[in-house]
């Protein structure tokens, strides 16, 4: 499945690749009957007419594709998609590139929107979002040839290039630093369970908790919304033998855990400890303000985008390891009662 | 300052539009001095080469822009904008239009950009936010005929398109409801002075204090960011006579603000009701969950799309009215003590 060129509907109607130009721009110099012929055929590879001139031209389209697979009103909520983007933007401006955006309900939908601008040469490269285990993105983007960096990893990028933090060095070291303060209970609330990063922090969080040998340690998984961070916290927070600290995958659900702890009467940092993972401006803002692990996500962003650039410029992809969270004690971690 | 065009580029060079698309094209049938003149002209008269098949084929670019002329950090903590734009996006999806998406730095970089845009042919159409009181951006539009939509007003839109809702009748509300409660220090902590929205606001609050006779009603202008809401808010609770009410122009500032008075030991809404503008889901994460002025944003993005379609294809330019933000009272609003 590449992308129709100029070349097979020349091969297909056994003309010249100039007459099969002059016939989709209308130009003189082919019969009315072959111009008829060679349009069929365009149409029936998937050549789409309004596009033909751009794929024709051969020009790059000067821009990259994002296409984000997330419920709209989580995006809007969430800080690091914007950061990110603001990243990405800051590099394309300086190269005269525009950003095509794209918010999509499924893989496949993902998918079809990625055949679609390459198909058309609406974009000269992707950047990739929400790495999966075994993604079903990774093989398509390899075999459409597709210049693309995928933000996440490592592992199961394929030979696509990519740009990655070490999440499970992040974890560990804020499951040791609670662990220092005294806690032996210590939950985690996740994100969506089968992306790449949430396995990869459960797995941390799972080893860790055997090194240090916390029995109760345990992950809910939740998918990054304020309500689900609240019905992951009610719930552990109404079990008999409660945490005394949690972390959570986001700071929206962080967020929404610091508010269920006030509104059960509990004290933070006093009967909870509360780690915010994504030290955006949101974790500055609440009362008390949010410990958190945070790092640099525009230049995350702008490293991605550099990546890309350089992919579409003609350099070989590769992997590169951006900066590790780091954790900013602020007033939602102290030792338990 | 239109979009040049290769009648343009023919004119000037005395050649016919056919020999200009040849020459651009790099086809047979020019001479070589030719072909050297025509780009010479095309160069000179800002026909980029990159695009120039773009733009000789007259094809639309079936993409919109949007170009959001906010700090990087502001964006990405607002989730106005995120919904705004996932709105945007339900309905160009649907119709298989792609959004362009550009952080500018000021309005003269802004303006740059549509006239990059559209000389390119990169976009069909763009989506105007931020509406400013004399807007520079609106004249320079009317003269590029670059099909646009203003996502604001009633009043400084020229020409243009745009879709509006009604800030002033939204204040008035909320503040007879805090007048009702038996409050009569009310502060409000606003946007930007400048964007029309905020004169709106302003001109909307102090019309209805007076009516009201509420002799101490003020406003504290502020830049929509956390840092700004937590320092006009302690500016006002820390005066002799502090209000007994807070008004903010978006959620943000108004979470700020809820920090700050628990911060200061002040009880909430005991001490101080609070008010935030911009529904999203960040009022009902905290606690005690904000009362909010709000409406359907994502549906709001969607209408003005749906209008910049229409636009695109021929409508004339008219005014739309949005729903009114209403009112929505939870645990931050009460009489005061």
């Amino acid at each position: 499945m590449k992308r129709p060129t100029i070349a097979d509907i020349a091969r297909q109607a056994g003309v010249s690749k100039g007459a099969v130009s002059y016939a989709l721009n209308g130009q003189p110099g082919v019969s009315e009957s072959t111009r008829q012929r060679i349009i069929a055929i365009a149409t029936e590879i998937g050549f789409n007419p309004n596009s033909a001139a751009r794929a024709l031209s051969g020009a790059p389209a000067r821009a990259i594709g994002l296409a984000l697979c997330r419920p709209a009103r989580t995006l809007g909520m969430e800080p690091f998609f914007m950061e990110l983007i603001s990243g990405v933007e800051a590099e394309l401006s300086a190269m005269s590139f525009a950003l095509t955006l794209q918010v999509v309900a499924n893989a496949d939908d993902e998918i079809a929107v990625y055949r679609r601008w390459w198909g058309e040469r609406r974009v000269d490269g992707v950047l990739i979002c929400d790495l999966r285990v075994d993604d079903p993105r990774v093989p398509v983007l390899e075999e459409l040839q597709l210049p693309a960096v995928v933000i996440g990893g490592p592992g199961h990028t394929g030979a696509l290039a990519h740009v990655w933090s070490d999440d499970a060095a992040a974890l560990v070291e804020t499951m040791e630093y609670l662990a220092a303060l005294g806690h032996r209970r210590i939950a985690r609330v996740g994100g969506m369970p089968g992306l790449l990063h949430t396995e990869t922090r459960t797995a941390a969080f799972d080893a860790v908790a055997r090194r240090l040998g916390l029995a109760e340690a345990s992950t809910i998984g939740a998918d990054y919304s304020g309500e689900d961070g609240t019905r992951a916290t009610r719930r552990l927070l109404s079990s008999p033998q409660r945490p005394t600290a949690i972390v959570y995958d986001n700071d929206v659900m962080a967020i929404a855990g610091l508010a269920v702890a006030q509104e059960m009467g509990l004290s933070v940092p006093g009967d909870l400890s509360i780690v915010a993972w994504d030290d955006s401006p949101l974790c500055r803002l609440v009362h008390p303000a949010l410990t958190a692990l945070g790092r640099d996500i525009p230049a995350y962003g702008s490293q991605s985008a550099r990546t890309l650039l350089d992919l579409i410029a003609g350099a070989a992809p590769a992997g590169y390891q951006a900066e590790t969270a780091r954790l900013t004690p602020r007033g939602t971690t102290a030792p338990p009662r």
